[in-house]
């Protein structure tokens, strides 16, 4: 049995689609194809024609570019039903039919083969169609375009030698017998028919001097050879690019369809015209009727822009009867595909012809205005609504961008390189490239941009007195980058064509020699990754009022919780002001930088070799830290809050520059030469698999201590002060059930002396004690893990490290080819962006599962970067999860992630 | 129902072991209690008294130390059946019972109680002693040595004291007496008995003084003390320690038992005495009765070596009786235990008395002769000889070590310090501090101990030149040490006591302040990782002939294979000399070490910018590492030989100072910067998780070309020659089946090319590609990357670094702590050494068995360090491996644990 590869379209009966209905045909059919054979059997005015589809290019591939056997048989049966429907033949030489042949793929995709129009006109059919239309002007006019376009976009020779040949005969020919002088321009509309012929016959000697063969008289030829062109363009360089940055797998993309259609011709005179319509305003949703026509012309004429189009608020006036048939289409498509469609028609001597419609892109605030507008009109539920929220739509409605309005040659001047988009948003501001100097900037009153090679956390302060960060080295998930969506602040990271000299307080662009010393302005786009020197205007995000009314719905629909990743009351304030129901993480390291005096009381203590000045030094921190989780638990209020233990190794904390370690010997009163060799004994070859976390506590118990006395006596406050709240302790890096049963008993015993101390019970302050699973072992005998903790917390961020074996700060050098599909494309996303599901999400599971075997009732969340990323949600819901956290502005992104998880599930 | 804690030993009828065997009573009875109890049912001669359990001592610590409810009751019963057995009383005024108290572990336990001996002697019971022995003197000697021992090792007085009071006694009253001296010595056996029954009033007094107490007139308190003494005593920190360094859980040590016997006595005239006999020699294993036996003494004193005493082949003479008496004893014990033990017994007046029986101790030598010689005898099979082997017996057949005739003192005189012993064996020679100097003292003829911070792929011909390695930094699987035990190679690592000065080419001791320079001798005892200065004698070990037949049985029996790990032909040959049947791995970057000519190659390559001119650099390396492989694949002669391709970071392989860097600028021509930057830029924060293994590969596909291309020339070039020739390429860090699809299908490609080249076939060089199975992620996907592999080989060292997420040459600041029970003590055994089978096992265990669910006949193997530990390797061999592969030396420690895994299984 031969695969059926060519289908029929624009007819109100229904092609035989092999058992599949047609709502179902778009990978086969592409978008373009689908949309026309759905309209036309939905009777809307379709020119009827078919469609070759992407199995048949898919086909055409593995067959080493070849046709598949019965591809030509198939094309000549539909072509014959059309001539049969049409009443004209192809290639006829008094009356021929005449075909458009344009790609549509599965998605919509720029790059691939243009259009070819007024396929069929040999020397024989352009005398019928000129008989026909009583028009020879217009008859040769549209073989000329046809041989060039042909000649060009089909047979892949040089546009350049046509036009030049076009223009060098338009010259000398009509501009002779218009008396022009040499040089002065000619108009197309100037030249008369026989000018015209005789420009094809020019044009055809062209084409056989370029391709070395005669232009085809045959018109089953002619379409065969677009077909075969459409085919090729699927795997042209910028196809491909595309298809790898918006992340379309070859295997989803499968190949693209083929749409050969009856021509229409919208430039047979004031009755005749194109356009395009969107059913709604793309921009703000509203829902009018908005678009472009253009009286005497054809589709291509209206995108090149040559002439001013009528809008179509305006159209009514100028022709009733062309704006009463448009009307009828917007509202038969609104009520078929329930979503704001994006059109192109053709009107041929006032009668209208659809040629595409699809769903049409639309702003962020758009999409929710017609998502909820949609729901109020009844055509569509809440649910989905919901589903058609995606995560950019909601992330772009808080940041700011660069002004859209600014004159793109502005954007292209002032452009300096490009690094990882890190952070969303943009910011402008002057460049200082160390975190001192960016604060003293920051007090004077400018916008900065902290420029740094990375960051680590000594750099936090300097962070924050920024407008935007920008950073040479790491990924998405490396230090700056998390930091700053924490803040939502525009990041980029990964330039590595910044060549950064902290000695001369400048930056270099690497192969353009570019220079930027600080104080200078640059501007940063995250969205992007780009960045430009100059300080380039930026506009404000608006809210549309129906995105609270989308994220009520949402959060009916959720069923698990959305927690935050937050250090301070501030954020914590911005996140519940976001959605967030609790604190899914605390990093308390952070708070060790927030002040002169609490990094000499860290740096003290670390430095400390016995334990009586290691526990001086942390009773300096307890008021510290005391305060802070008093504030979060206010800001909280009652909400759970997870509080992790100090993580990082203690060589973060130190000072690197002799210099600083010389400040720091002065400072607490030892040689020189201790300092040096403590921070030199704290090196580690892999620090990510070095000393730190859990295994920090098991060394030094009294880091622990204090910290649990802090988190405690907080609470106590802040019961006192008549507030519940819900402290969850959190011991990271656990391993093995022992590390915990050691610490998160010694956690306990803190924890109920410091209530016992203070009258409380466990009832009134309802403490808990858990983990992070962010080691495969821990998450291998999560069942032995359990039998310790009160919850588990996943990691993922160094779950996917270990697991994968994969340093987030190293992976820069080779992850992009892993994820690139021209290159090794080994990942359809970056793994630490995207949860891997297939390797790393099977250790979640297995935790998640043998954690629960333990304790049916055991509270299990996610904290890492993946607690904000749409399919990882959903992953996390579909293991049954209690909930996810993720970086404030984020906190949405997830809220409708849960949301659509459980639609997906009914 | 109350426990049983208290057993009767010394009948012939056996106890009421509450259902149990006899033999299975050792952990409740201890090892001294059960061979006393299996001695008299035995109805050899025993002094009977009874056995307090386990159990007991294990109650009494989970009481908070003190003893179980019914504990003494059931005391006093036993006790008053061992009076009625004996017809005498304790503390009886006219024949008064006797009895020594002693601990008695389930092991062996050094650093625990003492004995306490004539317990029951009070100033009642010391007349009645003296009225029935008719010896006053012997009976006042006998009290106020156990008012001395009772007051020192029960009640923890100073010995010293008491020693000091007796002393002052002795030369006032009977040095008076004899007119001796001041300070003239005097003899214990010179005072009579008056003198004695004084002395004990001084003790007593002496006693009181110190304790706060009377010395206890009642015999049953005596006793309950004693048996405290006993318990309090497992928990003294020398006993805990041992515990700790020999790998005694306190689990499953339990506690120990006290065993309370009726005296007997050696020390009354010439014909009693005591000795100790080992049922064969344990030096030498040969079957001849070996012993001491010291006429007129008590046991202690054969122990303390205060006479000569006499060899037991010569007793026959001097005491026939007694000789044919521990002749029959010696023969019913061999028969009973089918083991060589080691006994100690007593002679009261002509009666032979066993007081312990146990396995005898044995040097390595011994171990295989009497293993094997009891097979010739038929006492015991093959199997049983095979189960009694351990690691360590063979180990030390292979290694030279420091003379143990020499003085303690000189040890302890040239004692420097103590790092971790990574390699065992001796080494002594002349320090150098670096490769370069090392390799020239070498070639001078001195011998070399190579001392570095941490040894690097650079040092490797430094190392070659060495007899011994130290290290300041690493563990057991440190480059270090992963390479000194690939050559058998004395290696000491992780001395963190070290502080070498490269500069000034001397280290100094940290606290001691010692200092050794270039060019002076030290010693290293690579078994107990113990530094010395200067340049101690060592012996070469010797191989007893019984190790041929035992590891001939090994091989017999075991199922599977056993391979090396090996870089070169002199390995190999060595391998195979050990018994290796293949290469499971070759790891290719050492051999680009070998010459200046290999490292200029492959620093060039690593510099290149563009490929063409990596391809040059590689050209360059191609015939060396075609020569490499011809090497080895003729010493393997058709064996399989694994080939792991490149794994280290490129890192590894450039020069790090600056001085180093020019060199290289001027002999490749390039401007020292560009090499600077270059080297900068291969610069990784976790290089373990960085741009390794495969990755490599996957950036530099030219790489793999070459090395492929290597391979597979060598393998034809070797099959041309006439032998068979079997390689298995390996692609190392593989963490998703599309990495290995993509280099896997090259390899195959180049593979088949080279073949088709020189007109071979698969059949005639069956060549395998497979992959390293060592990051967690592949483990868990094997399912999908068994499609792409003929071959897994489990790279244990590090899957154990991702699984558990420990930076093994980092984790020396805190594993320590983790496998000292003092301290955390998460794990039983440091995991780099001994594979963790509950964690890294796991996923161990779901890669193999994924990986057959694609491919049944897929061949697993293992290639860390875990392949020649023997837990590992029967771990490896119960979930089914093929093979498993380790350093040469360690090839017949792998085939002796695979043979008793095969044992273990039926």
């Amino acid at each position: 049995m031969s695969e059926k590869y060519v289908y029929f379209f624009g007819d109100k009966t229904p092609e035989d689609y092999q058992g599949k209905e047609l709502s179902e045909m778009k990978p086969i059919l592409g978008g373009k194809g689908q949309g026309l054979a759905q309209m036309g059997v939905n009777g809307l005015p379709v020119p009827p024609g078919f469609t070759v589809s992407t199995q048949a290019c898919k086909s055409y591939y593995e067959n080493g570019q070849a046709f598949p056997a019965n591809l030509e048989a198939q094309v000549e049966e539909k072509l014959a039903q059309l001539e049969a429907l049409q009443g004209q033949k192809l290639g006829d030489a008094s009356d021929p039919l005449l075909i458009s042949v344009r790609s549509g793929a599965v998605v919509s995709m720029p790059g691939m083969m243009e259009t070819i129009l007024n396929l069929g006109l040999t020397d024989e059919a352009v005398k019928g169609l000129a008989a026909k239309t009583n028009n020879p002007r217009f008859a040769y006019d549209s073989y000329r375009r046809f041989i060039q376009m042909f000649g060009s976009t089909a047979m892949g020779l040089s546009k350049e030698e046509f036009e030049g040949e076009f223009e060098r005969f338009k010259e000398e020919k009509t501009g002779g017998r218009l008396g022009r002088a040499h040089g002065e321009e000619v108009e197309d509309t100037e030249m008369n028919a026989e000018e015209l012929e005789g420009v094809c016959e020019v044009l055809k000697t062209k084409f056989k001097e370029l391709a070395g063969e005669e232009f085809p008289q045959n018109p089953k030829v002619q379409l065969m050879t677009a077909i075969k062109a459409v085919f090729n363009s699927w795997m042209a360089d910028k196809a491909i690019t595309y298809r790898a940055v918006e992340k379309i797998s070859e295997k989803a993309a499968i190949g693209t369809a083929v749409n050969c259609q009856t021509m229409v011709f919208g430039n047979m005179g004031e009755t005749s015209g194109s356009g395009v319509a969107f059913t709604r305003d793309p921009s703000t949703g509203e829902n009018i009727f908005y678009g472009d026509y253009l009286f005497n012309a054809q589709g291509e004429d209206v995108v090149a822009g040559i002439r001013t189009p009528v809008k179509l608020e305006d159209l009514q006036e100028q022709d009733e009867s062309v704006y009463n048939q448009l009307m009828d289409v917007r509202s038969s498509l609104e009520k078929h595909y329930k979503d704001m469609q994006d059109t192109e028609f053709t009107v041929q001597e006032g009668k209208l012809y659809m040629l595409q419609t699809r769903r049409g892109k639309r702003t962020p605030i758009a999409t929710f205005r017609i998502a909820v507008e949609m729901v109020e009109e009844g055509l569509i539920s809440k649910e989905e609504a919901i589903s058609r929220i995606e995560p950019e739509d909601i992330e772009r409605l808080f940041y700011p961008e660069i002004d859209p309005s600014i004159p793109v040659a502005t954007r292209n001047d002032n452009y300096l390189t490009t690094g990882i988009n890190a952070v969303p948003g943009a910011a402008a501001g002057q460049v200082y490239f160390n975190a001192a100097d960016a604060e003293a900037a920051n007090e004077r009153g400018e916008r900065v941009i902290l420029v740094r090679k990375e960051t680590s956390p000594e750099d936090v302060g300097g962070m924050a007195a920024s407008k935007g960060i920008l950073t040479q080295t790491g990924g998405k998930t490396s230090h700056a980058a998390v930091v700053a969506r924490g803040w939502a602040k525009c990041c980029i990271v990964g330039c590595d064509s910044l060549d950064i000299s902290y000695d001369n307080d400048q930056l270099t662009i690497k192969g353009t020699g570019a220079v930027v010393k600080a104080g200078e302005f640059i501007t940063l786009d995250g969205s992007t990754g780009e960045v430009f020197k100059g300080d380039l205007p930026l506009i404000d995000p608006t809210m549309p009022a129906e995105y609270e009314t989308l994220m009520n719905w949402v959060d009916e629909v959720r069923e698990i919780n959305v927690r935050t990743n937050a250090d301070t009351p501030e954020d914590a304030a911005k996140a519940i002001s976001m959605g967030a129901e609790g604190i899914g993480l605390c990093r308390t390291e952070h708070m060790f930088f927030e002040t002169q005096e609490r990094i000499d009381a860290i740096q003290e203590m670390i430095l400390a070799e016995v334990e009586s000045v290691r526990r001086d030094a942390l009773a300096k921190l307890l008021p510290f830290q005391r305060g802070d989780f008093a504030g979060l638990f206010k800001a909280m209020d009652g909400r759970p809050v997870t509080i992790r233990l100090i993580d990082p190794p203690l060589h973060e904390f130190v000072p690197h520059s002799e210099e600083a370690q010389k400040r720091l010997a002065e400072k607490i009163s030892v040689p020189f030469e201790t300092v040096k060799n403590r921070v030199d004994s704290l090196h580690e070859f892999n620090p990510m698999l070095g000393h730190r976390g859990c295994r920090l506590a098991i060394t030094y118990p009294e880091i622990l201590e204090m910290q649990v006395q802090a988190i405690m006596e907080a609470a106590v406050e802040v019961k006192k002060g008549g507030q519940a709240v819900a402290p969850e302790i959190m011991i990271p890096l656990v391993m093995h059930k022992k590390e915990l049963s050691i610490l998160g008993g010694k956690a306990r015993e803190i924890a109920e002396k410091v209530l016992a101390d203070n009258g409380f019970t466990k009832e009134e302050i309802p403490y808990m004690v858990g983990t992070m699973i962010e080691i495969p072992r821990a998450a291998l005998t999560a069942d032995q893990v359990a039998e310790e903790a009160e919850f588990f917390s996943f990691g993922t961020n160094d779950l996917t490290q270990t697991c994968m074996g994969l340093s987030r700060d190293d992976a820069g050098r080779f992850l992009p080819d892993y994820v690139d599909e021209k290159k090794a494309g080994v990942f359809g996303a970056d793994p630490f962006q995207s949860l891997d599901q297939e390797g790393v999400g099977q250790l979640v599971e297995i935790g998640l599962q043998k954690g629960r075997s333990t304790k049916p009732n055991l509270k299990v969340g996610i904290c890492g970067e993946h607690g904000g990323e749409l399919n990882s949600v959903k992953f996390c819901v579909r293991i049954g999860m209690n909930y996810v956290s993720c970086s404030p502005y984020r906190v949405p992104i997830a809220r409708l992630a849960a949301a659509q998880a459980a639609i997906e599930a009914k």
